[in-house]
This record gives structure tokens, C-alpha cells and sequence, in this order.
């Protein structure tokens, strides 16, 4: 009842066998909802892990991530603004946005909106063409429009349409800010934060079940298409 | 473009409006696969989180699960032998098993085998019946026999199928048994330990991706199943 009988390549096989077409991993933010995927990948799935060094801090203070055999695993410090290539022909660069401590890490007063390493936005350039992965930030600042303006794809956190949201579901007493993430409708809201950029295409990422974007139909729904957003969704294709 | 007005007694809903049936968590390992789904529960579910002090310590050891607010989720430090009642009418009593620590945890030579607080059975008993969980365990024992005896269920680690199944698929180096998992088949195997101790329903659970018992009519389930096993799978239903 020996399943494939026993090949003296096996233990070369083995890293095909394991294999993915995962090359590196990028983490933008060590809340949970970033890094708590990184424990179902394989143990013996080779990849880069990249995040600043106050992200990886994070994850390394954190034994269960080392489930991610370190044999296999190489973790890359990520300096703000300096761009890399993490796999051929794609470059990548880390910039701060205003943003908090992971929610884990909360302590007494925090103070959302400072720009630092705990939460950053990335920009993908590759074949000439440039996308924004953003998907936690507090508040849209001057330099973050100018960042990106005329980009051909914009991926922005959609976490809550309005701020208090939350506290209206009665769900939550915390605000988007208070979250660390800056609401979509509403002054200051992202909707008219990026308007007028010649943005290719914009999407809604990192969105909350309280969010009514969600539903499809919805006047919020409606609001963000009518604006040129898309509400993105698992398997959502984006093309070149 | 308001969801639901702002309703007074929202602070009040919030515990309902975030309601699951779920009332208490028993953790039996620190390994990934044990521990790593408390971080996809409600940061705000109300429940109990149990363990021994050995697990609790390692989940203590990663401020990640701190996600897990302590106004929320109580942890409850288990006694090996001493019977609680986590919800009414059920009764639950950790037990030592032959096991090792955590993955993540192991560091030069790793005593597989020993019995402590690392890797725990559990027995569940209401209504007068009584099932035995026991996802991970390293050698069947007289003592574990005598325990399981007339049981009315079992629920047994089922990972691999043959001990060096994992080596012959190169998928990996390494046995069952160094895994801290006694195999099904085989001298000492699962499947021959527990035969002719008058216990009801018996299944694998814990299943690798290697194990040939997942295959549809392969020969190691038919053999299993001819052995009076069932081959457990997400939503299993087990019948009083």
C-alpha cells in the first residue's frame, strides 16, 4: 500500500514538489490581518519576506512566525524610499503614510496619523507601467495625491465608507480614523481625495464587513462607480 | 447615504450584533495548526480561551494574540486530570499524550514521546456519552488504550498513513513519529491499537496532505474504512 514508491530524487524533488508560483511576499503593516496569512503559507516554501524593519520587528517578536522554516524563508529589511527588485523586472518601492501601531500593539494614547514604518503604501512598477498598493491610511495627504497622480492602477484602503460607520452599526465604538483608516465618503474622504489625478484605475481594497460598498446596488456602491472606482473581491483580475 | 441611524441602545446591541454560538475554545497545542485560527476569530467575540498553562504560555509568548482582546476572551489555564465544565453540561478533561513541543519551538534534540502539558487528548462527556479528541499524538500507550475503552467516540490523529510516507513522497524528510505523530498503519500503528476496545464510532482527523486515506477508493482508505474508521472532512457530522 506504498503510494509512489521511493525515488532516489527525492530529496532533490522536493523544493519542486513544495513548489508555488509565490516568489517573494511584501508586508505592508504588521496588524493582523497582514501578517496572520504568512502562517498558512508552506513551511518549506521558498520566498523572500520583505517589510520594513519596524514590520519584520514585529513578526520576529512573534515565535509561531518562525513556523516559516528560516532555512527557506530569508527576511528582507524594506528601506522607505528606496527602491528594489524583489523578483526580475519588478521594481518596488516602500513609502510612509500617515497610519498606528498594529491594534496588538496599542498602548495608553496612539497616535494615529504619524508617518513611519508600522504602515506603508508601495508602488509596482513593472513593463513601464505603475500600480499603488495602499491598503491602511489615515488620512490623504498633499504629498500622497502628487505620489500619485497619473498612475495607471491605484489599490486603496476601503476599510469604512463613512467614519463612523462602526459606532452607527453599533458594532464598534472606533472611528476609520481611529483605525487608521481615512473614510471614503465625506471631507477628506479618499473619493474626492483622488479625484482629478488621471488615475488609470482605481479600486477599493482592504474593505470592512461594515461597509456598504459591498453590497451590490447599495447608493454607496453606486456612489464609488459612479465616481470610477472599482469594489474589488477575491480573484479580482487586473489587466495591464 | 446612512446605513442604520444612529441608535441609542447601539453600545448595548454590540455584543449581540457580534454574537456566535461559539462559547469557549479549548486549545490541546501550541503548534501553528492549533493556534494559528484564534487570530481569524472576532478581535470582540465574547469567549473563553482554554489551554494548559504550557500552551497558554506559548500563545502568552506572542503578542499577535493579543488581537484577541483580554476584556473579551478570558484565558483559562487547564489542569491536566481535572475535569471542567466549559459550557453547561459538558464536561471536559485534559489528558497528557505522547507528543513533542511545537514546530516553532524546537530547538537541537527534541524529546518526541514525552508526556507533559505540550500535546494533550481531551475527553468530552454530556449527556452520559463520551467522545475523545486527540488530534496529535506520538505513540498509542496501554495507559491511552485503557482510557479510550468503550468510548462512544473517538476522534484520533489520523496525519499519515504510513510513518515514512512523507520521505517516500519528497515532500519531506521526516517520519510521522518524528512529527510527533504515530502513523496509522504499521507495527504500533493506529488502526491495529485501538481494535477490540468496544469503542462506537471512530476518525481520523488531522489528516496530511500526504495521506492516501484522503483518496476517494484508494486501498488505504478502503483499509481504514474496513477497520470500522471514518475518514473525517470539513462538516462532518457526528450523530449522539
Amino acid at each position: 500500500m506504498r503510494s509512489p514508491p521511493i525515488s532516489p530524487a527525492a530529496g532533490a524533488d522536493e523544493a519542486q514538489r513544495r513548489h508555488s508560483p509565490l516568489g517573494a511576499v511584501l508586508v505592508t503593516n504588521g496588524d493582523v490581518d497582514h501578517v496572520a496569512g504568512l502562517l498558512t503559507l508552506r513551511e518549506k516554501q521558498n520566498f523572500e519576506l520583505y517589510g520594513t524593519t519596524g514590520v519584520l520587528d514585529v513578526i520576529a517578536s512573534n515565535p509561531v512566525f518562525s513556523v516559516l522554516d528560516p532555512a527557506c524563508v530569508e527576511r528582507r529589511p524594506v528601506e522607505i524610499g528606496k527602491p528594489f527588485e524583489p523578483v526580475a523586472g519588478l521594481e518596488v518601492e516602500a513609502f510612509s503614510v500617515p497610519g498606528k501601531v498594529p491594534l496588538y500593539l496599542e498602548k495608553g494614547d496612539v497616535d494615529v496619523g504619524e508617518e513611519g514604518e508600522m504602515t506603508v503604501g508601495v508602488r509596482l512598477t513593472a513593463h513601464g507601467r505603475t500600480a499603488f498598493y495602499i491598503p491602511g491610511c489615515a488620512a490623504v495627504t498633499e504629498s500622497l495625491r502628487e505620489r500619485v497622480r497619473n498612475a495607471d492602477a491605484l489599490l486603496f484602503d476601503g476599510t469604512v465608507f463613512e467614519d463612523d460607520e462602526m459606532p452607527q452599526a453599533g458594532v464598534g465604538a472606533k472611528t476609520g480614523r481611529r483605525m487608521g483608516h481615512v473614510p471614503i465618503s465625506g471631507e477628506g474622504g479618499s473619493l474626492d481625495a483622488f479625484e482629478g489625478l488621471g488615475i488609470g484605475m482605481r479600486a477599493y481594497i482592504h474593505i470592512n464587513n461594515t461597509n456598504p460598498i459591498l453590497i451590490d446596488g447599495s447608493a454607496e456602491r453606486q456612489a464609488v462607480e459612479a465616481a470610477g472606482w472599482r469594489v474589488s473581491h477575491d480573484g479580482i483580475e487586473i489587466a495591464p
